[in-house]
């Protein structure tokens, strides 16, 4: 496998772990140092921050874990990215892609069963969110481990006051 | 090509004929002892089969050609394929990638001309079905067919009863 | 880097570009006899010409310059691309892609503070056009230049007429 498609696979894996809510999957690509960031657009190709950095695997793990909303019964996501542009440099390697997130929620088939007409799938898919990834990778024994998170948001972001 | 991205193109070929409703095209994708199977998601991570399975590529063309609803005038749709994860094991491979399924409608043109002030493309793009393909292929003579395909949709599905 | 993938960052970077609105940066990626042409879709597989040809790299950058409509306070667009397929033969390569473009409208977050409830990213993203770019490259120096792009849109597009 080339080092470029396995950086993009680490990435494929993130959004996996994000959309199953999976703190340890997601913590476990993550290095001991990583610095993760979420940002709000203010402009154009201006942001600013959106909280405080998260730092480390460990971190990342227990954010996932506490902070993100959990899925209503029938409810999944779907993070996903295109457009990659990947550099590699010896175990170095920076990678910025695109994600639009989409919102999923199936129907809950009648007890007296779908009604007539009812065809194909039973609900709704409807993007929400989107940005860009602008991350930064380390080879460790081998294998690709995010070191820096980037998260750039299309929008501003409310957050609930604490 | 890497042997990744020759089954990446697969897939690619795949989400193409399954838009163009081309039968022959999606058929030839598969080997002679393929299994095609449809999932609904019924919680988080469980699954349910919807209908039997086909077997091999001409079960699969005539699904394509027979149970496809066409496309109404104006209409097309984009099977969609992001955050491939892909093994490859000498002549045989494992493919598990994300899909969002877009329906387009496409306005039809006013034989009086465009309302004033209509500008840029005319109709509707509207995503109405995701899940995840997973998929396991086999080398053969140098080309890459599918051998399994399970379709894990995040909804259950309605069947007009025969 | 394979080459395959050289090419598809070429489109990484067109869809950037033109999501910036930079001219610029969207000039440099064709060659100075480059030909772009879009075309709305017809009927199934059919398709006709909308506008004229644009020629070289110099029209590609006035096209996005002067007719590209910009942003509005808030917005953004992804166009976003998928399951390529890319032939390469030496130093010339054909690209075939899937593309949805999503338009992103940032909510202003009011004087006053996000309303009682609001949660998470503040505003909305919502596909509007697709179709296909199916593109030819020659390398030169060692770079993948485009020499020919046609964009394959599924709608009729309304142009004001001049």
């Amino acid at each position: 496998m080339t080092s470029e498609r396995e950086v993009q696979e680490v990435l494929a894996r993130y959004v996996r772990a994000t959309d199953a809510r999976d703190g340890k999957a997601q913590g476990a690509l993550f290095t001991d140092d990583a610095v993760v960031r979420i940002h709000a657009k203010t402009g154009q190709g201006t942001y600013e921050p959106v909280g405080e950095p998260l730092i480390d695997g460990v971190a990342v793990r227990y954010a996932v874990e506490n902070f993100m909303e959990p899925h209503p019964e029938g409810g999944s996501s779907h993070h996903t990215t295109s457009d990659c542009i990947i550099e590699v440099d010896g175990d170095s390697a920076h990678l910025n892609a695109q994600f639009v997130v989409f919102r999923v929620r199936a129907r809950r088939r009648p007890e007296t069963g779908w009604t007539e007409g009812a065809l194909g799938a039973q609900g709704t898919v409807e993007p929400y969110e989107s940005g860009y990834y602008d991350t930064w990778l380390r080879r460790m024994n081998g294998d690709w481990k995010i070191v820096r998170h980037d998260v750039l948001m299309d929008m501003p972001m409310a957050i609930p006051e604490v």
